[in-house]
């Protein structure tokens, strides 16, 4: 791959996501994680904590993007079987992994806590993974190819992260700036973004409408761009294109609500 | 399809859900309205603002589920690309709706607002599709086939969404109890948990630990059925397990956080 085709995709595994139990914060967290890397994310999967759903979506996902993150499904319960279904995946064996092994033993002997069947599945590793440290509660996730297993909750997902920039290929950058426009509707400046977006080859261009009350609503409007000196010609014409229309614009770094 | 297999799918489209802009609400709530409907949420896409990629996810979404929602990319501006990737996913033609058209029309006159081009495009919908109704913004979503079109914003989306249950067939209602239980981990009663999900055939067993600080932590079990009785005596299970360990569980009904 070159620098700028460096991508990457998400697949989350959990009933928990699917049912509305649970509203996901990890595509934001590794999202915000890989940009400053230049490593945009261009799909997300959400699958059910279901074997052969795990291992289509992470084949059809790895075969396509240049890295892919699961999370959820290694814990000690009977519901995680992630690890199990990345070794299907690549068609490799699954077993305890020595040195995890021995470094939970360590953790819950210290803790006086019985080192239990269901804990000892959490060292099961899929053969020739690399581990992924874990920072908050001791259990790895693992790398295996281009795919990296990470745990679910957020915190230890965060965690997990720090151990896996140094292993990816960066990518080029793209930044972006955020036009707020209070009381703008899309449709009034419609025709003018979409003439910028032609005008300006290397700059993306969206917009965001927000619509919480009767008083508060408005358009966000934002440029992406890996050409610096693009991006802040682009952000001047935003504000201009606002004003244009009577409106005050706020220009904001990044990607603002 | 029986009643036991009525099942829905999601597709979110949009470049600012996949950099971690916008963290995404829809599911949570297509989830939520479909959840006393009968009608499961098997999987979820987040796809790019790119037309090969929404048709391709929108095709293998309809061919395998009962139902699809997508949600966003249905606005006046040029990134606004969903009604026309929906058309070429079925090979049908679109074209202005001449009600929508018209019904769009009236409404801007009456705000004294043009109705400019890239107002008009908001009327444009897929040959044969039928419209659902948007009380919030006028602008409508649509019906395709087995594949409901929807807007992004959470507020427009709920709308929506009151004029698409009764299109719906509906499917076999699943109950949910969650017995919460602080300071409790995983690997505590993950043996006990593994035995109580091969006992009870017809309940689904789920374990959800949380791990906010050293002094909030636990586990949120949940136990979901179709058969009313057999959630009861699982509930009890579930209590009596927590109780064992020394825990405080705490039974509520429906998939608590």
């Amino acid at each position: 791959m070159t620098e700028s085709n460096v991508t990457a995709a998400i697949c989350l595994i959990g009933d928990e996501l699917l049912s509305g139990r649970t509203r996901d914060i990890n595509v934001q967290q590794i999202a915000g994680y890989l940009k400053p890397l230049g490593i945009p994310v261009r799909e997300v999967r959400i699958v059910p904590d279901v074997q052969e759903e795990i291992v289509s979506a992470v084949n059809a996902l790895r075969a396509r993007y240049s890295y892919v993150f699961t999370t959820g499904g290694i814990g000690p319960t009977h519901d995680d079987i992630t690890a199990d279904a990345i070794a299907v995946a690549f068609g490799v064996g699954i077993g305890h992994h020595p040195d995890v092994f021995a470094a939970l033993q360590a953790r819950y002997d210290e803790m006086g806590t019985e080192f239990t069947e269901p804990r000892q599945r959490m060292a099961r590793i899929p053969d020739g993974a690399s581990l992924v440290e874990n920072p908050v509660s001791g259990a790895p996730g693992f790398q295996t190819g281009n795919v990296f297993t990470l745990a679910g909750v957020p915190s230890i997902v965060q965690g997990m992260l720090q151990d896996i920039g140094h292993r990816l290929q960066r990518g080029v950058v793209v930044n972006s700036i955020t036009v707020r426009a209070s009381g703008l509707r899309e449709g009034d400046i419609a025709e003018q973004l979409g003439k910028l977006d032609v005008e300006f080859e290397d700059v993306n261009f969206g917009s965001y409408p927000w619509f919480r009350s009767v008083t508060d609503h408005g358009v966000a409007l934002i440029a992406r761009s890996a050409d610096k000196a693009a991006l802040d010609t682009a952000a001047e014409r935003l504000m201009s294109l606002v004003k244009s229309t009577g409106g005050e614009p706020e220009l904001i770094e990044g990607e603002a609500s």
